[in-house]
């Protein structure tokens, strides 16, 4: 059960982190539980995603983020606030949810998800990032750009 | 329990789709499956989506379709194939998966989903429609795309 | 993921099926779903029958079908319908259900099952059909048939 | 919390029980669990039945029971064992299972079931105690009758 | 699945017990249950304790016994009741429950537990039996007695 | 979605704390969680104490605290660690489990546990602050201490 805050220099979308899991300790194996320690630089952000088979809380160690989430089809609500330290938030179980760093300085978060296994889904990362990819007539089509734009971020690098 | 086969006219993305649900059917209630008939027209989409709460197995009743789906973060390998009459394909739960119609005419399919409220997400849909939007620089910034394509992407009409 | 629809010749009961389940398609594994796909020709039947571990959601390819299921001690109450094609029904999980042709011409039917493993019980096969034979003459008097019927019963051949 | 070893008058099958669930007693919601105190005279039965939602452990008090169930299609096989007084035996959830006296006197037995819920399913009861009627050609067809011996017991009294 | 009966001498708590169990018998595995049968001494008792996955439903085969449970932090009411030969009585999942003869002879019970490891959790003892020992100060602290008591209690012998 | 870090004083254990839950928060309704954040002075503990129904990974925000859980009977392994600012511990469902400051000022943690009705079952308050109280000689025999203790003990103010 190692050390939770000692994570890496920031990646290109200005965020780092770690992650207490099953796959760092075996102990947490059946116990239904995932933890996410993340610094954000000023204006870092993780893009979109869901979290398929979890919910998650997000607590603030420092600084301040806007989280947020869109509700399914066909309402697409979107909910979001700013949330400062000591604040948490919740991300409920499937949903489209959002994180960014609104301080000028580094903001450090804390997450828990109820499931040794939450995966993760980026948007829209998941068309554009697909090995081999995805007919991009068709995402052209679904994502209402001319297809040389879909060609182009099918090159690109995403988040990793 | 109504008749499925009977859907309305084509969407703008070339589909009509009629459900047996529990919305449909009270007598469905706790017994963990949704039926979906759906009729595409050629070229008709589904545009990339995600049940949270399902896997789905789709059945071809007539035509041809080109199906897939993409694995979640970091690995993002597309697994798609065409299928024709008679055969099936499954979606794992949670999973972003695609569906074109590939035939000359008309396909028209049978899917099964293994709960009474399996959700439905759209890529990239929930990060344009959503309402209120979602900040458009936090947005460009995940999308790579810049601020005045991800504007206008918000004022677009999406899969409804 | 195979075809389903290429099953071989009508058995005694005058049906003939193909499953797409775990058994045939490993990636079926964890994801809570069985495909059955059924030709019945005309009086075909499949034998009242239990899936202790699944709702079926049956769907009319061609044809039409007498469907019908019977609630627990005390009531035994059967609902029962004639559906055709384009229509659904759903047997309640852990209930009899019986499946009848009662078109002219063949019938074809395809059922999901929210299970990968929803076994089958089919009546009054389990009784007579057991292995060594249950005793005849307490199956005799839970039948309220002569022992002498009963010991002939349990040497046919039952639903296979 | 009442006493269960007060049941009545035995039954035309020889038994008579008592029940301590959810529907005596409240407090049972939610904790998953029925217990079931039978009493058979000499030559009482249960007929076969199946529980579909829970599995039971039977314990003998008193006397002496044969107790059995038979697996799923298509292998039938039958498990038996002549159970006598500090015995237990386990009925796996979902199987068709068989219970009667073979002691000179009267045998008590004490069951747990693990569901607030488990339902029961009686065979051949289901068949020809439905309410109305299953239609009695399919039901000869299925069980290897006549038609006028289906609809013979299609007028009985069955487990009640 | 062999007898349950037969236990050895009584232990220094005044009880002795069997279980029927996936540990004594592998095809309870996967059935979600587990029988326990214990005879108490005059006066005998089983020591406070928690099942924190299953719970249990005990049954008096012989003579009178006084149950009780615990509700949760922060009302802590206890809710007790003396059962006779015949009589049920259910400890709620999770929580703090008491037994103990009030017999002047010999009492017998038959407990269920709805959990192939329903698990036993006994007070005290988990506090005092711990090894290696838990900090002295902090348990008296937290028992409110004096350390040197503690340190008493940590030497003795507990349940088993 | 309140802020979780404004606890009140500390109590005569030497914490404070507060809950984010489905009681703070209707949204976590459904979600399966359930937050705990939590200040301790120079010595403060939390009494052993049980989640019935939830895994808890405790993070240490500031300070060092000595934590640890004791496995279930008849092993009663005591597996306890001193973590620091950044380090997380994970507590398995249902076992008994320990914190204490070992730090010379304040400590500050933040719990995540997976149940929006995880249960909190203090040892061995439960024992003496039942009411109406448990049977005090029985409570003696358990306890190994003499009825007059218990009689004490059983007066006292516990965890609130």
């Amino acid at each position: 059960m190692a050390g939770l805050n000692r994570p890496g220099p920031f990646n290109p979308y200005g965020v780092t982190f770690s992650l207490a899991s099953v796959a760092t300790t075996p102990g947490f194996n059946t116990q239904g539980q995932t933890s996410l320690y993340a610094e954000l630089a000023p204006y870092g952000i993780f893009p979109p995603h869901i979290h398929p088979r979890a919910s998650e809380i997000i607590y603030v160690i420092e600084g301040s983020v806007e989280v947020g989430f869109v509700t399914t089809f066909p309402d697409y609500k979107y909910y979001s606030k700013v949330i400062k330290r000591g604040d948490v938030f919740l991300f409920p179980v499937g949903l489209v949810h959002t994180v960014r760093n609104v301080d000028r300085g580094k903001s450090v978060t804390l997450s828990s998800l109820n499931s040794q296994n939450p995966g993760i889904v980026f948007l829209p990362d998941s068309l554009y990032a697909a090995k081999p990819p995805i007919n991009s007539s068709y995402l052209a089509r679904a994502s209402k750009l001319d297809e040389n734009t879909v060609k182009d971020l099918q090159t690109k690098m995403w988040f990793a």
